[in-house]
């Protein structure tokens, strides 16, 4: 899954375009010094590594406009990144490319409580658009792993979610409004602090388009007012199934929990030998918790618990403090850490219909055997968002090769059971040529018109997305 | 505010054409006998009237394919149709074009409680998408005033949204799924079953699209789980600009409630007279629904009432059973009944920010001295989502263009302040005019350019949204 040989062309045109870059740039604002640029060489899909020709990090709106227009004039493909935490290999540079980082971008633009909503520059981090409102009792929702250092850029490209999102939906829910550099240095505006938008949703065609259409440089993000509390419960069950019909029935009773995590037994070992958090050595764990009042916890705690006795668990653990509370979470929060203590290990992301949960479990047991790794899955249940992490040894041969191989094949097990190839993390390089499982060559060929709309040379972040065939024929077709 | 004048070329082909459509469709499918169109000749904008050319009522995804084939062949547009009750003449033909109706696609494909989703066919009602499932305790959200007349097809094309989606979200947080076909006849598939969509999210382009991108014919709808009971409070201020420092505060609070309706004292005395509810005389009413568990119920209505209070309210009724929620609702529910024995009316769609609403209901209060003609608010405030009702006599010469302008002027007062032309009844031939009042040039070019890929004829429902100028100037060039 590499990148497409360089463009020699492109490459003569080196020099002249950092000249030019630094005429239109502050002077630390343009890096081309080859042991500078290799610190862009990959993002979090570390099997993966090219240094670009150039990295640009520009400190405003104009300044993008600037550096794309100086691209887009001489050809130069472009790949924007956000914090550089794409676990597909969305901000995977080329060697002919130039990287646009929005790092400098960590302004809050404005705050305005009574309308709910906060307006920012996109190379703020995730947690830090809460940190900056959270004084006044409000939080921005989506919350990936990663928010500690995602950027807000990214998010948008990739549509993130998080553990929460059962609740309140992933960054399409919550984005009001972008300014949007396209790859010929337009600026425009996209939605606004306000429902709806006359025209055309093109606000939501942005969110996940994997920095394909344009640079989004400032978001306008719906802020919430934080509840009073939240509680999760441990419920540990025997079986997959079991705890897949659990789910199922929590879904169907009608109760909105923020969150239901689900860990499979190699994953519960992993997270409790590192974590020591006192999970109890059974076949599945789900933590799902509640907010609201303490009477509203009260009551959907209630019914959660009343449907899992039904299914006879072998654990069932009530957080009765918030030190409680925090242990209960802590070995679910450590689970990439512990795994990346064990092995190197690639975590995917695909959705299922949450009833397909027990035969898509049991298919990746038998996947497993079949392809000879081990595979540990966490994930959250409640949307059908999947993270199996299949664990490998990248200093063995051929093991890349063959985690790779059984990532496909779940990635397609996920599309034949009615899910999709993606749930939050994109489609990147990492799964580019698996599109054709999901799409017709109909449905392929009009997201590829729609970027011809916004990028008819195709130059910004190529090689990505789509099948590499199909983007190369793309590009020589505009060249 | 007309359509632009038949194409004779296009007239000419007429009988080539019904002759084409009768060898393809089921012989009942085509209607081309003038005094049967005449049905057809506007929505529920009855200011406009033209008769299409032909209509067509396809009973498959299939026979629309055929119907589209045909008539994007010789070059003849057409103007999908639900069930003609957009407000914003989105529905209305050209005397050159076919209408191609849903009406007979009225299926329910599959019901999935586990997933829950239902799979309808887009010619369904709204009302009867939740019909199809309340019998196990479920309900389609989204939920516009004309739900029980209103089709799927047509939710889809203009977002639609209702009193209940500030909680719930409009049309497009509700959409799953589509399958869609395009002018050219070619079938597609959009979304699914589940979250997210892998590459770029084409459906929540469609969603709001007003059928120039393509016929929607069938939908994957998330149906939710119903809630144990709701429940309504009165709310009446003698000023409105208290009144929406309520609303505001409200939201402030973190409360979420499913409705907040807004009724300033023109539309409170109209559905007075009608309805009987027993509305107090007050400058501004609230109607504030909250919903869950009676506690929950209990618990959410003791703030906003601590709220209300706070702002010395006039009225503040609560409700203690099914029969006094129902009277509350009355006259709310009577309100456009009720403006339509008193005066002919145009009822506008625009957003505000929620902090704007009482600035806004001041304007409009002074424009409506200068314009000559009273005006009546009735909208959903917890959103922003406006609905002046302006009356006017169509019978008596210059009215309907008074009323217009009027309408006009109120709209740019929306965009100035931060908002929006519409909420949730589109843009149609009624606000295109204004699309350059929200919109740079190149925002609406990017607009266009969308349109180009997905109908390169600008054959699907031509000289809506789009300022006619600019869609006129896109046709000739394509042709």
């Amino acid at each position: 899954m590499d990148m497409p040989p360089p463009n020699p062309a492109i490459l003569a045109r080196k020099s002249e375009l950092v000249a030019r870059l630094h005429r239109a740039l502050p002077s630390d604002a343009v890096i081309s010094d080859p042991a500078e640029t290799r610190v862009y060489e990959c993002d979090a899909l570390t099997a993966y590594k090219c240094a670009p020709m150039a990295v640009v990090l520009p400190g405003s709106t104009q300044e993008v406009a600037e550096a794309l227009r100086i691209c887009h004039e001489m050809s130069v493909p472009v790949v924007p990144r956000g914090a550089g935490t794409s676990l597909a290999g969305g901000a995977l540079p080329s060697a002919d490319s130039v990287i646009l980082g929005v790092a400098r971008l960590t302004e809050v633009l404005e705050t305005d409580y009574e309308n709910r909503f906060i307006r920012v520059q996109t190379g703020r981090t995730n947690l830090s658009v809460t940190g900056a409102v959270e004084t006044e009792g409000f939080f921005y929702a989506p919350d990936p792993s990663s928010q500690l250092a995602c950027a807000i850029a990214g998010n948008i490209a990739m549509n993130s979610g998080g553990a929460h999102c059962l609740k309140y939906g992933v960054t399409t829910n919550n984005l009001m409004g972008v300014t949007m550099v396209l790859m010929d240095g337009t600026v425009i505006e996209l939605g606004g602090a306000h429902l709806d938008a006359a025209g055309y949703d093109l606000l939501g065609l942005i969110c996940g388009s994997e920095g394909q259409l344009g640079v989004v440089t400032e978001a306008t993000l719906r802020i919430l007012h934080k509840p009073e509390g939240a509680r999760p419960v441990l419920i540990g069950f025997d079986s997959n199934e079991v705890a897949g019909h659990c789910v199922s029935d929590i879904i169907k009773a009608g109760v909105l929990p923020v969150a239901i995590e689900f860990m499979d037994r190699p994953c519960i070992r992993a997270c409790e030998a590192f974590a020591g958090a006192g999970y109890p050595d059974c076949e599945a764990l789900l933590i799902v918790e509640v907010e609201g009042s303490d009477a509203e916890i009260d009551e959907q705690l209630e019914t959660i618990i009343e449907i899992a006795r039904a299914h006879d668990p072998v654990e069932l653990r009530q957080s009765n403090s918030a030190e409680e509370s925090a242990r209960i979470w802590l070995g679910r929060k450590s689970a990439f850490g512990a795994m990346g203590q064990i092995n190197d290990y690639m975590c995917l992301d695909g959705t299922i219909p949450v009833s397909q949960l027990p035969h898509v479990l049991k298919r990746i047991g038998e996947m497993s055997g079949e392809f000879g790794l081990d595979v540990a899955n966490v994930f959250h249940a409640g949307d059908g968002n999947m993270h199996p992490l299949i664990l490998f040894d990248a200093n063995k041969p051929g093991d890349l090769e063959r985690c790779e191989a059984f990532g496909a094949a779940i990635l397609k097990l996920c599309v034949e059971v009615g899910g999709c190839l993606t749930g939050e993390h994109g489609v990147g390089i990492e799964k580019r040529d698996l599109m054709i499982d999901q799409y017709a060559p109909e449905d392929l060929e009009i997201q590829m018109a729609v970027k011809d709309v916004f990028d008819p040379g195709w130059l910004l972040n190529p090689a990505k997305v789509f099948p590499l065939q199909s983007s190369a024929a793309r590009r020589d077709a505009a060249a």
